[in-house]
């Protein structure tokens, strides 16, 4: 009898404890769950900074064509976030329940929406751009599918890592736009080259700096809130990796520095680093950026020149040299670097996102070039009002 | 008798499940109240970013008075802030106990001394931009009030629909500054327009894309945890909206598009949402960015006509088709698009912001005017050391 | 009998409360570090915005050496972070468990290091920077572990008060850059002088700006959330006070307004309430930054013209008049308006600071000079490539 009612006394208590404790956390859990999503909000302004003026004014180089790039930066952006959200409420493709991670998804869409432009810039007038984005975002969005939410069952979820999208992302960006270049591009204007505007530099390297700057926000946008630190700290350290070894390799490689390989290959470790920002330990991340910083500005200094002599001039922004192999030899990376990945399914994916973008790219570059084309390089005074302002 | 000892251990373990939980909630509420509050303070330098470098950068482009922009912005949001705490301080018209509200506030009252002062923009000295401050503040401290906090019971507190300021700061800043344009300028000033400054336009775009950028934190900022998703959403497919928007209408209003209505109409989306951000469905955000965005472009490139020709050429910036127009509309798509508003209150707040703005601005222009005026606008060697600086 | 059982009772009920408040906290507890972890993230990447774009662009003014100040500003950041962590992965000099405390102190080396190359700007090559950041970040640590850590015992931890690093960061750098300019500058160089590019100004002052928007982020960087409210008011207040402050002083002192002055002394405000930042109330802060304006200024336009007159023309960007004066300044505020401190280990520690800088300052500025020196400042088209990028 007594050690009945002690049984029932501990019983009552320890009910009383869980059932306390459930309720509370219950209480408390709404409130953190909004209060991580709007931590993660914060990681897509981060993002939207690095889309409008990071990618916006890293492209503004291009001769008598800042007004032009900085409005296709406008306007892709603006085309590809309200049609991924299309998408999305469409239930094609995959979706996401959180308003806020489909955000970053859409922003991750225009990310690699503006580096595929990079390939093509000055070869596109407005409304084209525009036209670009609208056959973008569907392909983007097929390859994603694939790779990351299990499509056609080819790679089961969760088996691919990316995180930070080095393949989904950079390569796959870089790699449709080099196809869409390729099949616009007719032999006479491989050969116009496009100037750069000499005066524009401190804008382009604005534009980078703000990339290097937000980077750790891109990486970590989906990241939960536990793994966060080591994400950023890798990616950290991956930069400054690639801006040392840009230094050096672009002295070594060039006798003096260049300010475009200084402007682009510093960032050469932040595209590297994205399949496995939070998955290796930071010895290696510094390791991978300057790796990936000797490869872009090897891209830039001699593979460039090579095309160039050539007389292949596609590839405006050089987004082979900063997207294409650095985000290639990031996904690569992790087969090495990460333990327990699946291999098979790492390897086949990079082979599909290569295959899916140059594919798509060679198609929509035709599409393009049926809605009008021509030899030489657009400028800004075709399309827009060139005078004073008198206000 | 057994009944009863159940009834008893019953409402012991329900007491004792209920008390964990307070305590656990009490102790965890004062952490949560404190992460809520940085939250509120990252979101509070979102809007810093866009009166600085946002506005400063948007306004640089009046020829030869680059320097007195950057100066003025600086000196406006310097005077402002202290001002408004002083209000605040003193219990005059309303005021938070929150720190960070409190900031929030007050450089929502900047953000109305900024547009305001983008009217009169080249036709003030630095030490007039100060005093512009002091006289500003109070005036906008006023309309806050009466139309937020019921004061002197016009409109009960909570019964003003404009969460993101479409009124109360962007209606109210853009009319104050026209009414004080309109009282200060002779009518040979009209006739002296202020050139602009053609190799600007990449700091002015830059400036615009800071402003739409951060836009979404500036109609957050006050925004509960679990709304903030929905708001910022709502926000950023506004904005895309009024780009696509404007970059249409630009071309075809004018025939060429003009990348003053790309930095400035674009914009648009953002005041026209301010008033409804968290409260309508996000299809609805994306059509008033889009209407917002046309209506702006036409404000620039037809109605800013009509006055040139009139020979009434005050509001440098073109406020009025900014944030004058577009806030006006923001808050008038409140009273169909928003269920269970207050339509009477509303048009109610509307008008008395009309009023107050107008009123106030041709006094305080009035004042201006006294305090010296002349009938060209001024340039950067007229107050500032224009020489190389040798170092 | 009925008095034990309602006895057993309560005790179980309490039991049961407080067991399951426990429970709940410590499950709530693991995500709310991760949660405050992720908010200091958000700290870290403002401060990393103040580095590479607000010191970089703050500092593009010297003639033709645009290119080289952002490259410098890019290697400064990229080699100060590893070698930090470095130091604290080997355990020297104190050392700190959390990643992301560990990235903001890093940070915190790399803001003085650039405070430092502030003064020898112009005067280096581009591998000679990286040999600074290797020599510097070290004497930096010790410092800062002989102030902030107890090391050898000088001042006991905890007792010396510098929140936002007035003496420990800014101090330090502008005095360490002294000592190295003055060591390895010859007679010959110091009369040749940097000329300033005018077409930069607006540069510059969007430094500036990205400085001022963040800097309550750097001072607020490590403080526990519930006192950061507080902080950052006192940080902009102090920089709205430095600069009303500055503009009245610059035109006082000068006759009309310096724009270097507006875009150097304005942040003069954040240095000096650095110390203090989180232990005075809002109205000292704006005092303090009003005085800091004045100081600032004071050094700009007139102690700066004294040492021009004497032919001794180091410091290149005026680091003793922005950092070195402002950051003692707020040092020594502390001793008088914050309550309780220790003035004695207050004083020992700028003390100890303005030795240890000034005398490592001196021997790091004869190791550059021994790796390369010469009598004319550099320019870019040394190092760099200057001719048309063509693509």
């Amino acid at each position: 009898m007594r050690f009945r009612k002690w049984f029932v006394t501990c019983i009552v208590t320890i009910v009383a404890m869980m059932g306390g404790a459930l309720i509370a956390e219950a209480n408390a859990n709404g409130e953190l769950t909004s209060i991580i999503e709007v931590q993660k909000y914060y990681r897509s302004i981060h993002i939207m900074a690095m889309l409008l003026v990071g990618f916006g004014f890293l492209m503004v180089f291009v001769k008598k064509y800042g007004r032009s790039a900085i409005t296709a930066t406008y306007l892709l952006v603006s085309i590809s976030i309200p049609l991924y959200f299309l998408k999305d409420s469409l239930g094609l493709l995959g979706g996401v329940d959180s308003d806020i991670d489909r955000l970053i998804l859409a922003e991750f869409a225009a990310a690699s929406l503006l580096i595929c432009a990079g390939a093509v810039l000055g070869r596109l007038k407005m409304h084209q751009y525009l036209l670009l984005g609208l056959l973008f975002v569907p392909c983007y969005a097929l390859n994603e599918w694939l790779l990351l939410s299990g499509g056609l069952g080819m790679i089961p979820e969760g088996n691919f890592v990316d995180t930070g999208g080095s393949i989904v992302i950079h390569a796959f960006g870089a790699l449709f736009g080099i196809g869409a270049a390729y099949s616009m591009t007719t032999k006479k204007e491989y050969q116009t080259p496009i100037g750069s505007d000499n005066s524009s530099d401190r804008f382009s390297l604005l534009g980078s700096m703000v990339l290097w700057v937000f980077w750790p926000s891109f990486c970590a946008a989906l990241v939960a809130p536990k793994d966060i630190p080591t994400t950023i700290v890798n990616v950290i350290l991956a930069l400054c990796g690639s801006t040392i070894a840009t230094y050096i390799a672009s002295l070594k490689l060039r006798g003096k520095i260049s300010i475009a390989d200084i402007a682009n290959a510093a960032l050469a470790g932040g595209v590297a680093i994205g399949s496995t920002c939070d998955k290796v330990p930071s010895s290696y991340a510094f390791v991978i950026g300057i790796l990936a910083g000797i490869l872009s500005t090897f891209g830039f200094a001699v593979i460039q020149n090579w095309f160039h002599n050539l007389g292949k001039k596609v590839d405006t922004c050089g987004v082979l040299h900063l997207h294409g192999l650095p985000g290639v030899f990031g996904g690569l990376i992790a087969i090495i670097a990460v333990d327990g990945i699946s291999k098979g399914n790492q390897i086949k994916g990079i082979f599909i996102t290569i295959v899916v973008a140059i594919l798509s790219g060679l198609i929509v570059g035709k599409v393009l070039s049926l809605s009008g084309r021509r030899q030489t390089p657009y400028i800004d005074s075709e399309e827009f009002e060139i005078d004073e302002r008198i206000i």
